[in-house]
């Protein structure tokens, strides 16, 4: 990976993400580094197309199936554009790069918590992308219960994949945990019940130390 | 593979596909045998979504760029679902299944004629189906200057692999007769430029031994 800083923000739906995201862009920015935000998937116009056929498909019958490999290949492809139009390019330009959701997100929902294996969603995304990893992962780690109650308290409408079962969210949040703890130089896990600010903070020692 | 006939047709644009496709629908229907005509890409409603994203994507700056391995992502998800919720099903009924295009055309097309690797293609391919293989191939070979010639008379507008240089369509003719020869079980290769009629006749003779 080139000159810039890539950091991903990582967690179920309703740990603050956008939140924290929003409040590092602010910093850098205040710090006077050039800032890309961004996310997946959706991130380019050809992912937010790709991302209305997995997101939102319902179909002539209205069941919305897709088959599992099929959705895998979708945010793989999603992943492949987006890495090579929008975070190389930026990094090549020496900016941050700070992303909602990437590779881990893929691996800790389709495969801890679908019919496929972890291994193969993994090496699918180092394929789509070349073997592209972020600096830094920031997981937000925060019971499924909790975050539930979040997002309820918000009034936010669920989306295919939030709609799952309970256990398909705690199936997840081990999932991401694993992943944190298989690759620690990477990852910094933070307990998201913390406060705002407090929260904010530890990303910045963190990032503060990259920049 | 299951109790029903799977047969695909390959080949590059122009060189008769659906009519052959056409004649043999009707010659195994009027045998009495169900048949379901299909295609990749975009033989389903997810498919046809994919396939509007990767041949007719314009974007923006009206470039229509998709990067490489998004490119080949998307045909293998198109894949995928197509395999799981249209081949799969109908050969389990035990139906006749023909096909334009399939797992050939991705390795030609994006293999031979672009900057990937024929065998990634392949594999990433085998992995969207589970390792789903027809069990014929029909590939109609003709030399691209008569297909283009064919094309034009019938005054039809190229899209975007379509219009693509003549030497592109030189290496996806040389890739498609390299599979028929690695894999000779499988593939039915012919000369396009002989009659119709002649052509269906030896389609006929090969299908009339799997049914």
């Amino acid at each position: 990976m080139p000159a810039g800083l890539w950091i991903t923000f990582e967690g179920g739906d309703g740990v603050g993400k956008t939140t924290q995201a929003r409040l590092l862009h602010e910093w850098i920015e205040a710090a006077g580094r050039a800032v890309v935000r961004t996310r997946e998937p959706g991130g380019t116009e050809v992912g937010a197309l790709i991302r209305d056929i997995v997101l939102h498909h319902r179909g002539r019958d209205g069941s919305g199936h897709i088959a599992p490999r099929a959705e895998a290949l979708l945010y793989a492809a999603d992943r492949a554009h987006h890495v090579a139009s929008v975070v190389r390019p930026a990094l090549e330009r020496g900016d941050v790069v700070i992303q909602d959701r990437y590779l881990d997100s893929s691996v800790a929902y389709q495969g801890a918590g679908r019919v496929l294996d972890a291994r193969e969603v993994r090496d699918l995304s180092m394929w789509a992308t070349d073997g592209a990893l972020p600096h830094l992962t920031v997981l937000l780690d925060l019971d499924p219960a909790a975050a539930r109650a979040r997002l309820d308290a918000e009034d936010k409408p669920f989306d295919r994949l939030e709609s799952e079962k309970d256990d398909f969210h705690r199936r997840v949040r081990n999932a991401f945990l694993a992943l944190a703890s298989a690759e620690p130089e990477r990852f910094l896990v933070l307990d998201a019940s913390l406060p705002v600010d407090e929260l904010a903070a530890d990303i910045r020692t963190r990032v503060r130390a990259l920049l």
